[in-house]
């Protein structure tokens, strides 16, 4: 089901690219790759290896075309276009995410919104309108959209996936603390805070000492 | 710096800890090594080898003991005991941050709340005060927190991390846009939305094709 580059290398890709977006704002052209690497706080032959997996961005010894590599990074990570996005649950986390800014700078926008309360139907978010979660799967359908991030009550969560995969979507990314059972040809991504403060604490000490 | 286990199986530990926390909720006390692989969607063989970096927790062709390998798992991640957390901006995702119900069963307490706002300051979330930014590092250092959670606006978070690792904090999960300089001996782990949702669409059409 996934390809032959290491998923490693692939989670590595998105970092690049928006490293790469910010000194393109800031003016770059060009970075000598001892530059990107401390940038990134990762070796520039690591850099240089994971990019080999997609063919030659750069020539030894030389730095990197800002804008080339992002059109290259854009195009591998299949973001050289937006995606629109339905967002489901607009308690206090998705409100926040309905106003996050960091989404359509980097391929990606919030479309739809639902909720299943209905004091909030027909309220905007940050100019879109909350719908009714009855109307969810008509929605995805009419938009053709693949992706979905899930902000609604964790024992909701498996029936809505259920009906969301039903009506097309193929991504979701799941802040709730429902743990998902895996549907095939769907790829689920949890965004789990207490995973990455326990990954944390296993280090602290061990830093420390 | 980090120990000699690899940082993809102390990924995996919170995700096996938060399953069987789940499992002895429901009444579970053991569970035969396949049905922990099937309900990890990892399989079984996969699960024993991360485990045998820690000793031996079941014994081959048998189940696991679900409060035994809890305790374990909590001792190994340094989670058998809660973790105080500073929480530092409270907007609409630091309040859904202070009112998360899946920290406090998972070995973290956020404890202290603080943002620069002026009408704020004095108020609650979850029975906890907003304290302004200004005692910043005098309640960390009286309250020796060593976890910090940024959700504040992303040009303001690099000057904050310089005060918190002054003051003794260990472990910073950012919430903010901000890319973070690294700092000797603390760990900062980014949660991005856009870096996952680009780690997706890397994989949508190539697993749908």
């Amino acid at each position: 089901m996934r390809s032959a580059v290491p998923d490693i290398v692939v989670r590595r890709l998105p970092i690049y690219l928006q490293t790469l977006c910010r000194l393109r704002e800031d003016g770059v052209e060009e970075i000598p790759s001892h530059a990107l690497a401390e940038l990134l706080d990762i070796s520039a032959a690591r850099i240089r290896k994971d990019f080999s997996h997609f063919g030659e961005f750069g020539q030894q010894g030389r730095g990197y075309q800002v804008g080339k590599l992002i059109r290259e990074l854009q195009h591998i990570l299949q973001v050289d276009s937006i995606w629109p996005i339905a967002l489901i649950g607009v308690g206090q986390l998705g409100h926040a995410l309905a106003n996050y800014d960091g989404f359509s700078h980097n391929g990606f926008r919030i479309v739809a919104l639902f909720d299943s309360d209905p004091a909030k139907i027909g309220t905007t978010v940050n100019d879109i309108p909350i719908q009714p979660i009855e109307q969810l799967e008509g929605e995805i359908r009419r938009r053709q959209l693949q992706l979905a991030i899930l902000a609604l009550p964790a024992p909701q969560a498996e029936i809505i996936v259920d009906r969301i995969v039903m009506a097309g979507v193929k991504g979701i990314l799941n802040y709730t603390s429902a743990t998902l059972h895996a549907r095939p040809g769907v790829i689920i991504e949890h965004i789990n805070p207490t995973s990455v403060l326990q990954h944390m604490t296993y280090y602290i000490e061990r830093t420390s000492s």
